[in-house]
């Protein structure tokens, strides 16, 4: 279906604009993805906006096209908008933007397949939508199954965290749970659970790491509670040879995550 | 020093608030960093702000008490203005926090001693300041000697920089030097340039680094131009299992570090 949208009260302008709401998010589920590189890398990925709004005012571009095609084929809506509305919807000033809406997808436990990767990435209570998206950046490039997100995390439909993904949200598996519930669901079945830690560690380096391997990593400024670490199968400690006692989240999970890789192929 | 300031139109609160703005940073060739933990950091690491500005109504701290004895002590001004006002200057809400003013230190390559660490962190037009902080972060983890920022970069001396660097910025040395002048600089003494490349790379574990070493990224969303890669004596690939053909660049300097440290210790 195809619509042209000339005011900027018509209420589909509002419906786009409060996308960039958690709350409201939540209540449609449905989430933002802007740009024609990351739009791409969803269709690649197979996944296809239910709805497209671009300018009217812009340069033609194959991919663009091939968005257009396939947004059609799948019985979504297109909507072409004058560079000034799609600018207040996107709240960027560059009429060569698109936009697209997609539906969330499902984020429980249950709909992980353990034995599809041989690592998967974790994260407690973190809280910044750009070390959420650089973890599932972070996570295609290892080959992980997905991200699993525990307790009050930011989140992964944010425009930010879908962003700093680099389209890997549409590639890797997202899971959301508390504590309790994935410690349960991982003991079902076969999974080591490792913690980037400082105590009670064995260094990163050469520790017997084995797959499903769950590499934790905590909050960032709090890190992990010491009850979750004291539940992992495995506490390992990065050299910190300098005044901090820490690193940043997402930098601790791909450390350690390509540490797991390096041994899990030797 | 001790001021109280009690209205918003006081040209101290207009230069605070300036600060935040690179143009004036330059200019004044001062900086911000904002937090007790952050001030604290500073002050640990010998950095005493000449300026520190704090809220009338604050809980009293003994880590407060000793960043005013130290300001006290090196002549600095310590300001004491509203909560509203202080909300003005760091557009935050919350009358707990402090804001230190900083002179920026000196990022010529002459400054450097390369023979101080076993490795250094390169960057090439990153133009993320929480990247830029997040690298400043690592490399205090590697014991590496600093962050040395090629061509157009982010500013090291931005609110989020500073913020993202965790302390860092005050711990690592920073230079900064368009390319010519870096090469030109390199090539006086001893030291192996490593690029993170995909262009006629070797596997990044077990690739031959050698001391000192320095660990080149490139921008966030062009990577590195050719010739700078053509230019390094090595270059090295990290594996890529999923669709993306490139890290975040702050976790790509942070999984090559790590593994040039380990490399380099064995």
């Amino acid at each position: 279906m195809r619509r042209t949208i000339t005011g900027y009260s018509n209420p589909t302008v509002k419906y786009l604009r409060s996308l960039r709401d958690k709350k409201h998010r939540k209540r449609e589920g449905k989430f933002l993805a802007e740009g024609l590189r990351l739009l791409t890398d969803a269709l690649e990925s197979g996944r296809v906006p239910e709805m497209l709004v671009m300018a009217e005012a812009r340069d033609p571009h194959p991919l663009l096209d091939a968005l257009e095609d396939a947004v059609d084929a799948a019985g979504g809506e297109v909507i072409e908008t004058s560079p000034d509305i799609l600018s207040k919807i996107t709240g960027k000033d560059n009429p060569q933007s698109v936009t697209g809406v997609f539906a969330e997808f499902d984020t429980s436990l249950g709909a992980l397949n353990r034995s599809a990767a041989p690592i998967w990435l974790v994260a407690q209570a973190l809280r910044d939508p750009g070390n959420l998206g650089t973890m599932l950046r972070t996570g295609d490039a290892l080959g992980a199954g997905g991200l699993i997100l525990i307790d009050d995390c930011a989140d992964p439909f944010s425009v930010e965290a879908v962003r700093a993904s680099m389209g890997a949200v549409f590639t890797q598996a997202i899971a959301r749970a508390p504590w309790d519930e994935f410690i349960a669901w991982l003991r079902q079945a076969e999974g080591q659970l490792v913690a980037a830690s400082l105590r009670d560690a064995v260094p990163y380096r050469g520790a017997p790491y084995s797959a499903p391997c769950f590499v934790l990593v905590g909050n960032e400024s709090r890190g992990l509670p010491e009850e979750y670490e004291a539940a992992c199968d495995l506490r390992v400690t990065m050299p910190m040879r300098g005044r901090a006692d820490s690193l940043n989240a997402a930098v601790a999970a791909a450390v350690l995550g390509y540490e797991v890789l390096a041994s899990l192929e030797s």
